[in-house]
């Protein structure tokens, strides 16, 4: 009901299925637009400096951190994650819904920041498929699989703090309902306080 | 997510058109269930005891609230209006989606005895048109339209406090989005705890 776009954070265990579902919004929306972060992890195959990630150096990252350009900071196994913010601004301010693919303590420090931010948690609908996907990935050796089902135990304690859970079971069927689910957020008062003020306004007057 | 239904409450300005809402919502969806509610108040032309209300007298009203036998009770205009229990629980347990449309006292009675009740507020697009809505039935003097109005300014001051906000503009797509906002409703961690607590089981396990 707002000109402005919506921030939308998407995490989700490592292996749900968000990296998917995030190139489906994008691919087939044109209303949202995505937040690239900020890295200090070395690039996998494939991936290219300003396409998944921006990837810099420990000491790039630490002197953005000082210049508070980040919405967003935390550490992951052992590197740096972080959002930028001007993009994530100006993107909203010419009405784009802003996705972030991030991790959750970062999600929360958002939220914490910004409580119209929409935070959707991707699962899949059980542990083992979780399991099966990470192992069947076959990109990563076992210990780094053992890692993310130990981190997956924690984000699981963390999932409650998110808006809305999405399973992903079927990947069409998970697309359409993120763009349901984030529809549906935005009608929640605190999202939509431009229609509120104004009607309150109006009925003053009337 | 899980196979108990969702307590729907529905209120918003008198003139809003929740009633045709809601009586779309049953007649389309099977898995709505309507509460109905218990009044003092005396029928309109056309109203049917146990169709529209259970009609009842204000002795018979306050022998009900004594014996517990309602989820919330409120006075409106000078008039008892309440939600007897046993049928909502009832249908709940069969897995219908049970709706209420009651005013906002009550609502937020029940919202806090039960936080997973999913609040609906229904609007007009503005003002104006709600008050062409109250003057064009034709069925209140002008009396009892002002007296709407002054109860919409104290409503407008709570809607914020309802989980979102329905802008009924056209039927159709009112109903349609009253339906995404239920299901996408039914995805807040809060209101699939048995799913949480599968997957917190599941991953401890592996």
């Amino acid at each position: 009901m707002t000109k402005k776009g919506a921030l939308i954070v998407i995490s989700g265990f490592s292996g749900a299925g968000k990296g998917t579902i995030v190139k489906k919004l994008l691919s087939d929306y044109d209303r949202f637009s995505l937040s690239i972060s900020m890295t200090t992890r070395a690039p996998r195959e494939g991936e290219v400096n300003g396409r998944e990630y921006f990837f810099v150096s420990k000491e790039e990252f630490e002197k953005t951190i000082a210049e508070d350009g980040l919405l967003e900071h935390a550490s992951y196994l052992g590197n740096y994650y972080g959002t930028p913010k001007a993009y994530v601004e100006s993107e909203m301010a010419k009405g784009k819904d802003v996705i972030l693919e991030i991790e959750v303590q970062g999600a929360l420090q958002i939220k914490e920041e910004f409580p119209e931010t929409v935070l959707l948690f991707v699962t899949p609908p059980s542990a083992e498929v979780l399991k099966e996907r990470l192992v069947g990935r076959g990109t990563e050796s076992m210990d780094v699989v053992e890692k993310r089902l130990r981190r997956a135990k924690e984000e699981a304690e963390i999932m409650d703090r998110y808006d809305m859970i999405l399973v992903n079971d079927d990947l069409e069927e998970a697309v359409k309902n993120a763009v349901a689910l984030i529809d549906a957020a935005k009608t929640s008062p605190q999202r939509c306080k431009d229609f509120v003020a104004r009607i309150r306004e109006e009925l003053g007057s009337l």
